[in-house]
Formats: C-alpha cells, structure tokens, sequence
C-alpha cells in the first residue's frame, strides 16, 4: 500500500484528524493555504475524478456533506467557505487518491486559481 | 420562481447547454475564467452547500460525475480540470442554487483564491 492517503485512513501514517465515520476521514491539510483548510477522502481508493463510478455517487455526496459539517463546526456555514476538488496533475492533484480541499477563514478570491 | 438556475433549469433564461440528463443541468459560465468553465447544477433547487442533505448524497455524486464527463468530452481527462463549490457569499457565491464550477483549459494556480 504506497497511497499516502490510504495510509492515513489505515492509521499508518498520523495525520490531525477532524472527522471520521466508516466512509470518510477528513483531517487538516500538512500545508494549510487558510485558517481552516481541511482534506476530506474516502476511506476506498479512487485514484482520480476520472475514476468515480456511478457506486460512488453516495460516497462522494456524504464527502461534501462531511466538508459543510466541519466548515459548520468552526463556525464558517455562514461567512462561508470553498471546496476544491483537483484532478489530474496539471490541475494540482498530487496525492493520487481523491480528496476535496475545505478551505475558509481568509478572503476567498475569484478566479479559484 | 425567482432563482435564476432554476429558470435555466425550466428554460425560461437561455443558457449554452453543454450536458443534461433528468437530474442535473450543465451550461457555461456566463463570466467564464478559464477555457472550460462549465456550471454543473442539480434540477432541484437545494440553495447552498449546507442544506445539502443524505437524500441528496447520490445527487452530489452524479454532478461530480457529469464534471469528469464534460471535461473529458473537451480533451481535459489528462490534462486535469479543478472543480469547486462556493458556499455563501462569503465565498464568492452570488447564486444561491448549488453550482459546481469546472474549470480547464489553462494553468490553475494555488492556493484556489
């Protein structure tokens, strides 16, 4: 098992978990872009976007739900807050295991990158 | 109904449909930022990120779904595309019917704004 994030999810690696069930785990970003820049991933692999299949549809909703439910929790569902999902390399996606960036706290400036 | 996305949703307001099926709509962004700017949006009007609910889990799923989709009929499968969410004005939403921006074509930045 070499994904970072599956290591993560496994409790191999120690990562500053901030919500869990038996889906998903989300934890804070190692190199937060805002004061609240949380990751969240599904405790299955799934290398990219490109890889969801309609039997992760659930999966992928209870990750945003997970996202509104942490952002709520430090206090941001009405100051509001930003998820980012990157796919592939050229958009940014270094971790080839999908995760969604939960960013709040600070400005948030348009164009999104 | 005075939510803008549902009117494009009815037909009532045009917009370059790019993707539909009985569930979600996806059109161009009126504002585009990058080459690909497509607005991914559910039939049913759910108004920010936080009234997203269980019963939408699949919902949620099957628009990231129509994203990959859509960026791969542009030629981004490869090439990445970044999908984002703004929930609240705060974040810079401006719409409140959830919309889930894709975006290609160009180098993306980070952090996402």
């Amino acid at each position: 098992m070499d994904c970072l994030f599956c290591r993560i999810v496994a409790g191999e690696i120690p990562a500053a978990r901030v919500f869990e069930n038996d889906r998903v785990v989300a934890f804070d970003d190692i190199a937060p872009i805002a004061p609240m820049h949380v990751l969240v991933v599904p405790r299955t692999h799934i290398a990219t976007l490109n890889d969801v299949t309609p039997d992760h549809d659930a999966l992928i909703g209870e990750m945003l739900r997970a996202a509104a439910t942490i952002a709520a929790e430090r206090g941001y569902a009405e100051r509001g807050f930003r998820t980012v999902f990157n796919c592939q390399a050229g958009a940014g996606q270094s971790v080839f295991h999908i995760h969604l960036h939960v960013i709040g706290g600070r400005p948030l400036a348009w164009p999104p990158g």
